[in-house]
């Protein structure tokens, strides 16, 4: 097999204010270097467009560096080693790793994580479900909302990446009640129909707060914020006494170029000594051998069910990620790259 | 010696919107009965205002209940016991309990606590450092905060009744730097020269933001919020990583009748994975024991500083209030009966 020569790469060209742009992107071909020794050449299949990526095209200092500028965006990805310079990595295998937004990888073995071969599950799954954004769901639920058994829990951006794994592992992990919130009817009846919820809201048909204190006449103990602002509000209003947030994002703000006001009632955390905690899937690692254990285990007795929206052609990353921030998918937002 | 036939008590007789008005309260003179078998009849000495009364002056469910309308209202107070239907309590004993806005109070005995008799500190502790509010600072910092070795720690409403004890005690518990803010150049200076902080900044005299961003250079590790909004906001800025928040109050919005805006930041939660959460000392009795063996002992030895400002006359309990409101105090605010 020839190895190839040439691979397109996408690059930030501008940084965007407010929201993003197709202009404020390039794909470039660039030239794919040979692996050096302790490396592998990897041929990617899918890519991962996430949210948090746009944090990282600002020039603000954070929890993960800026994107630079003509180079290079990286995140995640999964393909197959089309050659390998280190042990345990033979041609064929299939992979995960950070260099995505691009046709071709070079990176060292040590960055790369083995996927099972002939699982009982897509690969893509790799990057979703099973992946990190699955891991994200799990951490957040156990190890900083810390989910018992009774728990009514409300989970916000619901059809996304996060939220379907983490209504439907809250449930798997003792929760009563499982509330969601998404935008439009399709997804809303998606949480319902699909993962299983018990309410569906959709937060754009009426104010999530008047939706909310319907669904939840008991209150909700345990809110899983990946929406911020009107969301966050709402949840604080009906969480019980010893209520917990388990802060994973807050998409309302990342393309908001004022600073929002709400929540307006964050007073309420006294008297009801909530605990507001934000998180990191990259401090939970360690949990994540006990979450591909559990999880697999769900996803293939189909307890655990996983939906992906597929965008083709490293053409469209770009657009993929921009139909993502507007809300376009339904779970994983994934670029398909052709073999 | 003669028991008092008649008492004079505060009651709240409007609600108010916004700032209270003297208006909104009437010192009526009502008849004192027998104690019955089991209870007490104390003449109180002491009483003590807080900021959290304002919140029980609305018609709102809150962790307390709210004043009725017409009926008297209830605190902390100090006093000595003129009869006693109950074993335990003999006349001359002086203890704190829960009924103050009054001259003369009956109860039951189970809800009088017995304060130390030849003590070295003055029995108005009771009602502060050793009281009430210095658990409150305490079970904020110990249970709450987590304060740790090295902490970097900023105290709001430093000048306060809990806030000057949790600066301290922030330090006596291993924190390296404490910053506090109070309102005006005479506060300010008390925390650094009779409290000993390292830094004592006038939030009135710039944004408080600029001068905890140059007075924390290495940022916070810890912020013991009395005041919430820009406080907050500017507390979240220089968080460290892991950095945790201890909510007990919340005063810049008690009289506010358009919800604040801040903090408008709540996102960095997620990238410096820090922890917001409220507390109400009720909840953290268990650690009383602990905290008046520890603290009388600081006090004895002069580590633990405390300061009060006294209002002579229960026709000026209201204005007491009211000036605390306003943050006219420095240190605990007490109301002296006459004997």
């Amino acid at each position: 097999m020839t190895l190839p020569t040439t691979s397109r790469e996408w690059h930030l060209v501008a940084r965007p204010s407010g929201w993003p742009a197709v202009a404020d992107f390039a794909l470039r071909a660039v030239p794919v270097r040979e692996p050096a020794e302790g490396e592998i050449l990897v041929r990617n299949r899918y890519l991962s467009v996430d949210p948090y990526m746009r944090g990282r095209m600002n020039d603000t200092k954070s929890y993960v560096p800026p994107f630079g500028l003509d180079e290079p965006m990286t995140g995640d990805a999964l393909g197959e080693v089309l050659a390998s310079r280190a042990p345990g990595f033979a041609v064929g295998d299939v992979v995960t790793h950070r260099l995505g937004w691009r046709e071709f990888a070079v990176l060292r073995a040590d960055d790369a994580v083995a996927v099972p071969a002939g699982g009982e599950v897509p690969v893509s799954a790799y990057l979703g479900v099973l992946g990190m954004t699955g891991l994200t769901a799990y951490a957040g639920l156990k190890a900083v909302a810390r989910v018992r058994e009774g728990d009514v829990v409300f989970v916000s951006g619901a059809a996304g990446a996060v939220g379907g794994p983490a209504g439907q592992l809250a449930r798997l992990l003792g929760a009563s009640r499982v509330i969601g919130s998404a935008g439009g009817p399709e997804k809303a009846r998606t949480l319902t129909e699909v993962y299983g919820f018990d309410v569906g809201l959709d937060y754009k048909a009426a104010p999530i707060g008047e939706q909310l204190a319907q669904a939840a006449p008991d209150g909700i103990d345990v809110y899983f914020d990946n929406v911020g602002g009107d969301h966050l509000e709402a949840a604080l209003d009906v969480l019980n006494t010893h209520g917990r947030v388990a802060v994973c994002g807050m998409i309302s703000a990342y393309n908001a170029t004022e600073p929002p006001a709400a929540p307006r009632n964050l007073g309420v955390v006294i008297g009801k000594r909530l605990r507001i905690e934000g998180f990191l899937v990259g401090d939970h690692w360690g949990l994540r051998p006990e979450f591909l254990r559990e999880a697999a285990g769900w996803l293939r007795d189909g307890r655990l069910v996983s939906r992906e929206t597929v965008v083709d052609g490293i053409d469209h990353a770009v657009d993929a990620f921009l139909d993502l921030m507007r809300g376009g998918n339904i779970g994983k937002m994934l670029v398909r790259l052709d073999g």
